[in-house]
């Protein structure tokens, strides 16, 4: 099962927002859909929102009925500036975008075909290049899962943030592939309950026992032995190890740390930022109070209070003992250089 | 404000299930009212379910037609058997309507009205005491609250499940009482959102600065140094300090130790459960798996998943500071004999 594909001229995408309860692929061969569904995080996750972005240009020029070189040219460029702002703050996007348009400029195309041709291969390429990262993550990252393993996590890294396997799952997605049998205890990740919603429902597509829990539930796993690792993503690694995930994240650390788990962070080393020696120095984006003081649409809390909601927090190095990567496994100590090595290497 | 008060022959007490959102106070004379309330929880809280079963069984005998002293005698004796196997596990509740009962027996009652007269006193005296109960409580946990404290908490440990304070949130209201600005930071506590729901409208009901984060966002809140303190209740302690409370309270354990911060529990000497001397031997109740899978109403999580849905975790008494009770503070360690001499002293 794949998250999102090329049928014909047309994209197929997962209607996350449906999930879990429907499993609904949209199909649509006109790109301000797919920006739509972008926005609204139909479609989530930097792999995922690359590959949409890719293909949305895709679509976009494949479907033109512009017959003129130099204007089909206009037209590709604005489609290209229109998607790549679609979500700012979303690399992943402006980097796909980026990547079709300058392969455009190297081409230099002479005609409408040619330039369909250009961007549909390098679209492809993109969409294959995350396929390829998922699975070279997933077989390092399955080399720390053992038979019987029991894995604790939050929010969703799995097939739903790709194209397919994703990054902290697709460990336990090819340590089922290669025969063994895995648990997953997905926190469900207030506010928006990726972990409940999304992740519960990848496992058992994959026929993964799954046991979903509030975050607060972590405390209670680890101290009675239910888990034998914490395994998850991340949103940005510092040089230091020091990690930006999904809130909940470093108290599963602290946890973890405790009672002697092992404490494991997967994601492509695209999510290495070797400008950032420390993890002070990743910036926190604090989302909308309304996500915290409402749950599943219903408003919980009084009006008139204060509300935190930073959508991430800061795991330190020194409580991960290992990060693994599309390039291999780089255990901790993280000593000056080790990681950025990893990284260049 | 109270949350339960006889006015006239009618129980007056507020209907917890419609908070945040509408402060109702249901009035009735029908003890079989009372009795459903407790069920659907709108009265929850270890005191407060005593109180309102001992006015439950005053309410009934005081509308009771019945003029003739045997019948009854034995029309009150089938109310007390009805009462207070309402919520069969709510300790606070046979006992209290065991204390009616007790000293209806004792007193030897000659006359329809001198029933009602001990019904009446005896019910007062269990409000009262959770009154006094409650101030002394305050009084020695406000000493622990220093001018400008940020006091990190979950769940609701305050009037709601008293009279009037509570136990934790004692310490605050008269710590302010005191004339000392105190903010507090409740922790949502899913799956039943008790913090956001009840902790935060009686924050601001007493003009406290109030901030509403989900569980999972402690870690942020206490590596930012957002609060000086955790300070929560307790639903069963054992003779070495181990601590039964809500779910997600032993992260908060983990979280302040690693942080420096101090961590009180609070509670009356009633939650000291002597027959314990570990919290291995205090039983997690497990709760229905569909409120964790379902938030405000919505279902989250895909069908065929597993739940965990523990109501209570234990916290060591190796990482708490000091236990607060109505006869003082009792500081770490608790060294084999302390907590039980506080007790008992």
């Amino acid at each position: 099962m794949k998250n999102i594909e090329l049928r014909g001229s047309k994209l197929a995408f997962i209607d996350q927002n449906m999930l879990p309860h429907e499993l609904i692929y949209v199909e649509t061969d006109d790109y301000k859909v797919v920006a739509e569904n972008i926005k609204s995080l139909s479609i989530r996750g930097a792999p995922a929102i690359g590959v949409a972005g890719a293909y949305a240009v895709a679509i976009a020029v494949l479907n033109s009925a512009q017959t003129d070189l130099q204007l089909f040219k206009k037209e590709f460029y604005d489609i290209c500036d229109y998607i790549e702002v679609v979500r700012p703050t979303a690399v992943n996007l402006s980097w796909a975008v980026e990547k079709i348009r300058a392969q455009v400029d190297r081409a230099g195309v002479a005609s409408v075909q040619e330039l369909k041709d250009v961007v549909l291969e390098e679209a492809h390429r993109i969409y294959q290049g995350s396929i390829d990262e998922s699975r070279q993550i997933g077989l390092y990252g399955s080399e720390l899962v053992q038979e019987g393993s029991r894995i604790l996590t939050n929010c969703n890294d799995g097939m739903l943030c790709a194209v397919e396997y994703g990054t902290a799952a697709a460990a336990w997605y090819v340590a089922k592939e290669q025969g063994k049998n895995v648990e997953v205890i997905a926190c469900e990740t207030r506010p928006l309950m990726q972990g409940a919603r999304l992740t519960a429902w990848e496992c058992l597509q994959n026929k993964i026992p799954v046991t979903v829990c509030t975050d607060s539930m972590a405390g209670y796993v680890t101290a009675n032995k239910m888990a034998d690792m914490v395994m998850l993503g991340a949103d940005r690694i510092a040089t230091n190890g020091d990690t930006a995930n999904k809130i909940g994240t470093y108290m599963l650390a602290r946890l973890a740390h405790a009672h002697n788990l092992p404490f494991y962070v997967v994601a492509p080393t695209s999510t290495i930022d070797l400008s950032i020696d420390h993890g002070d120095d990743i910036a926190i984006e604090q989302r909308s109070p309304s996500e915290v003081t409402c749950c599943g649409g219903k408003k919980m809390a009084p009006e008139g209070v204060n509300v935190l909601n930073p959508a991430f927090d800061i795991t330190p190095g020194t409580l991960i003992d290992a990060i693994i990567t599309e390039k291999g496994i780089v255990r901790a100590p993280f000593e000056p250089g080790k990681i950025a090595e990893h990284c260049n290497g």
